[in-house]
């Protein structure tokens, strides 16, 4: 019996970490395809995916792209247009190329002016994941109440974004639909700009050789949290920093300015200031947590 | 019959919040006192304590601490100093106050300069607390497993330092002793650094007023876990950064000079420098994480 929730009979994930991992769990466990084969350049992470029941084989070489009909890029952003260029060349006409990357603008320009013949590619950023990765950390529910970013351009065959918002739809996120520009700006501001702190913090802590005692393991609550963030993978942290570069270098500055803004205050003993800021930001909290609830 | 963690009489709870609430409580469930008696601003604060058990009575007036062998004093950072001036010359000659606040060594240091001759003065500081305040956020467990701080000087006395100490472990806390300037130097950098880098980026984020959309609901994970850093208590903040400024100060400059060098780093598209310092991050957090396991 053909399962309601069927959008596509053969997924290939290129990338079968957190994010694509996950993706061929619950693509598999609601009937959404009937096969997912996965690539990647590690082979002890593949097994790993083959013994978790992530995917059903995989491959090293693209000619077995030939009968898939959705392909998911979800690959370090660096890599994603080099893949879109091998693969395509191997797709049937009509396949559908997506991605999961957290950078949108200079990808999605890219593959536009790669003019692939064959394929409709749709970006797309699934605004979910945690500090782990590898195929061991992916699990069905990740982007269940999730939002999902769809960054179409004039260019994007629409019955192929109809298809990719199902998808998302389907595996349980909120589909938005956004400029790539827009979308870089965005999250410059709330994700990669706090990460670039998360490690700084961590960094200037680490740095202090000064001081005698092991001032991490005094560390809880709140320099616990930042330490998580800054140990999210290196790898992915580069690569979306070089790719957003433009965006993120605007952002530490914005974001110096307002450090500098409360070491002055702090400096001037301006009390008054500083329970303004923080009372501004507690209020900031509470609008968001309402809006969310 | 006597409780087996039975340590003092009575127990003034000056400011009955978070910290002197779950301080209460727990005093009261394992019989380390006979009785809590609540002293704050608020009355009615003082009035939710009381339906909630946590205090056995409340008073506005300080001739109250009378037979209190044991008063604790968790106000505010900056009304600390104040409140042991005027709660002193009301207690009992042997009586122990002891303090809760995040910043030592300019309370420690004001406090040993009023020689109070009635009693004597512990500091502490308990490394535990969340982003909710007042007496209906307090819980018994809430030192389970916890760091307090102790730091005693050599006027401290002797005995009194043994009480106190007795009182956080029966508390359920593991105890340290550090130097009052040790211990601010520390704090500032994984404590109130990381609050004051917390409310810059919501305050830079706020008042990104030039892009249309909402940025913060599109925010999950990593700005959410700033934006609760960032909706701490205002007033206990602007005390902490007021009363710690020296140390604070010296650590926001430390941090602008790590950040300027991951900024560099970005800007000059240095993928090799800035995947070093991930990678070092990561490393120092799984350094962390298995000393605490």
């Amino acid at each position: 019996m053909e399962s309601d929730f069927k959008l596509f009979n053969k997924m290939a994930v290129i990338g079968v970490g957190l994010i694509g991992g996950s993706m061929a769990i619950r693509s598999k466990e609601i009937g959404l395809v009937d096969k997912v084969i996965g690539f990647g350049r590690s082979v002890e992470n593949l097994e790993t995916a083959m013994k978790l029941n992530i995917i059903d084989e995989y491959h090293r070489d693209f000619t077995h792209l030939k009968d898939a009909d959705i392909v998911v890029i979800a690959t370090p952003v660096s890599s994603i247009v080099h893949i879109v260029k091998q693969a395509e060349r191997y797709c049937e006409r009509g396949a559908i190329i997506t991605d999961v990357g957290s950078v949108k603008e200079e990808i999605v320009k890219k593959i536009e002016q790669l003019n692939p013949k064959h394929i409709h590619f749709v970006g797309a950023h699934p605004i979910a994941g945690t500090e782990h990765s590898g195929a061991s950390a992916a699990f069905g529910a990740l982007f269940e109440g999730k939002r999902c970013v769809l960054t179409p351009t004039k260019k994007t065959d629409q019955p192929a974004l109809t298809k990719v918002r199902l998808l998302w739809e389907r595996l349980g996120a909120e589909v938005v639909l956004m400029e790539p520009k827009l979308h870089d700006t965005i999250f410059a501001a709330i994700s990669h700009l706090p990460h670039i702190i998360a490690y700084s913090l961590v960094k200037c802590t680490n740095d202090m050789k000064d001081i005698d005692e092991d001032i991490m393991s005094y560390s809880a609550g709140v320099f616990l949290d930042f330490t998580r963030i800054a140990s999210s993978d290196p790898e992915m942290w580069r690569d979306i920093s070089l790719l957003n570069k433009g965006n993120l270098i605007e952002m530490i500055k914005r974001f110096e300015i307002a450090l500098g803004e409360m070491k002055k205050a702090i400096g001037s003993s301006d009390g008054h200031r500083l329970y303004e800021e923080f009372h501004a930001s507690q209020q900031a909290r509470n609008k968001l947590i309402k809006s969310k609830s």
